[in-house]
């Protein structure tokens, strides 16, 4: 149900309707640079769209050397292929009838690659007669999906290549918790530790005379160190080229870059009391899972609770009521998920419009 | 971006595809008999669209006697009279040249309320021309909007009246954290204060000769303790016709009634691992803002912890892979504003699907 977008092309930032999903261009690209710049002739970069939802973001991600877009849904996939993707890469567990037969067509307009952890479910995947590129996700930290790694892993490898229409293309390897440990040391040996499960999985199939193509995981978090690692050849970070409040709160120091905040949301003062001003943005406008969004530029002045449509501020010299507020969201995936339309901004104009075409893409 | 209906009219429930957000008519049905029935002759009923975001719910409401909808931003007002509803009321401030102007356009094709805490704001909005009932919201716990109660809304009142474009409707007095207050009695007292404070400020208007048509305000945790306190005319419940995880938790009596569960996100097991099943419902398919979800009908199963977009199932006689679960959410407003279609189920078959097409509706 696709809302209007909240601004036009030449309009000035301050004109703009609120609350309003705002991407600075020039930090934006900055961010992709440095990504790319970084890890260039070292890994592949496949970013994953679960973050920006728009193929529009896709395409320029491509244009600077990502191999195609990781995905976590069929839906989420679909709309990708729509706006032009040529390969992606469900980092997912797909499991049901009608999922897998969206997957299985899709598998016949661009390179499909999708996860599996379990032989039912490959075995399912493999009746559609489809052909994908299975990797197989082994479970290295998260405690979340895949096999354990080793030799479950390996007999899972063994049942992939008895089936002709699927190619075994590696393995997942992806440490989400490890994304958010805040301190680097600790975030370095739970990636160290992911890598020697890596390694001990990847000599198993070698021994077994399986070769591993790829090896894929890693997020905006972490990459760097599965880079130095050696245990990885492709990465799949997708909040790099936002970043968020949350992500603002990790110890970041070498060998990982400092990306900075090109997401906001525009909200306006719509209620002042003596002690708080309340803007037009609450949790159906930045979603709070990961914390509060922080006020952008305006020190002393703190978000400090969200109902459905409201935010409170408080701290020192309260904005007065009209007045806009650049909010820095806590967390950008499921914020991104809640808007239609990225407003695209340089220099305090509005350059362009991006639909979120994989908004709400749930299933 | 609507995404397509993960069902068809006429499927039975356990072949849709996941997740999905799933109502159950016949409790939506008795959950609206239930109130319609506790409260005619009583007070008037203007149910909140901010919960449910879909004129198919709204003309149900209407169709039992509500006088209107209640919304929280002009964006859902738009939708709501754009799916045939003759009267909104925003329950909020519209602040910004923009909205003013989109309620003004909204004014000369439904009947248009709209909320003032501020005699700024009430003079940009008599300047647009337009035709609008004008509510006072004043204080009354919430410490959100609105100003305080008797003189400061009294002095509100009077500048309404000289604008000829402007009608003084009544005052908006709605408690909004007293919903969630978890014991009856504190509940009960809150509204009581509450009730005391619109006492006092309508007994100020009525001595200075302004007749205060209507109060409005109360939600579904709450609402027959402002009926029973005698100080409101009009009640905006939202919620009681889903019912959610977090009203759950409060204490149910008299004179409340016990609404039921008819909202569901169904929910598919993607992945199996010895101590915990994971679903494909995160926090993308369930907003956690107010809590997990809880799995519905499977005693000794806990949803524990979200990510994006996967649920972490424990407990004992965990689920199968491909077992589909009901998860109710923790919080049903924000939850629905995630998906574009309500799939409507009777007797475990779709009977219908309803487009939520105030999803987004943000701004």
């Amino acid at each position: 149900m696709t809302q209007a977008a909240p601004a036009k092309v030449g309009q000035r930032l301050e004109d703009v309707d609120t609350p309003a999903l705002i991407l600075d261009l020039a930090v934006f690209e900055k961010n992709q640079k440095t990504l790319f710049d970084l890890v260039k002739n070292r890994v592949r970069i496949r970013p994953h769209a679960k973050t920006h939802k728009c193929p529009e973001v896709a395409k320029r991600q491509i244009a600077l050397g990502a191999v195609g877009m990781c995905c976590q849904k069929v839906s989420e996939a679909e709309a990708m292929v729509e706006g032009g993707v040529a390969d992606v890469l469900v980092t997912n567990e797909i499991v049901g009838a009608p999922k897998l037969e969206r997957l299985a067509a899709l598998s016949r307009r661009a390179k499909v690659g999708v996860c599996v952890d379990n032989g039912e479910n490959l075995n399912a995947l493999a009746s559609t007669g489809a052909k994908l590129d299975i990797y197989i996700e082994i479970e290295v930290g998260m405690r979340r999906c895949g096999v354990a790694p080793g030799k479950p892993a390996l007999a899972l490898a063994k049942e992939i290549l008895r089936h002709k229409n699927l190619r075994f293309a590696g393995l997942q390897a992806y440490h989400g918790r490890a994304q958010h440990i805040r301190g680097m040391e600790e975030r370095h040996a739970a990636i160290e530790t992911s890598a020697q499960q890596v390694f001990h999985t990847r000599k198993l199939l070698e021994k077994a005379g399986i070769p591993c193509p790829i090896v894929t995981g890693a997020g905006s978090g972490t990459f760097m160190l599965e880079v130095e690692a050696g245990a990885w050849d492709e990465i799949q970070p997708g909040s790099y080229a936002f970043m968020d409040a949350d992500y603002a709160k990790n110890e970041w120091a070498a060998p990982l870059p400092r990306f900075e905040h090109a997401l906001f949301v525009l909200s306006t003062v719509m209620s002042r009391a003596p002690q708080h001003a309340v803007v037009d943005a609450g949790l159906k406008a930045s979603s709070v899972d990961s914390g509060m969004p922080t006020v952008w530029g305006r020190e002393g002045l703190r978000y400090t609770h969200a109902s459905d449509e409201h935010g409170w501020i408080e701290g020192a010299k309260l904005p007065a009521l009209g007045e806009k507020l650049l909010l820095v969201p806590g967390h950008c995936d499921p914020t991104i998920n809640l808007y239609d339309w990225y407003v695209c901004v340089r220099n305090a104009r509005v350059e362009d419009l991006w639909p979120i075409t994989a908004r709400g893409a749930v299933y």
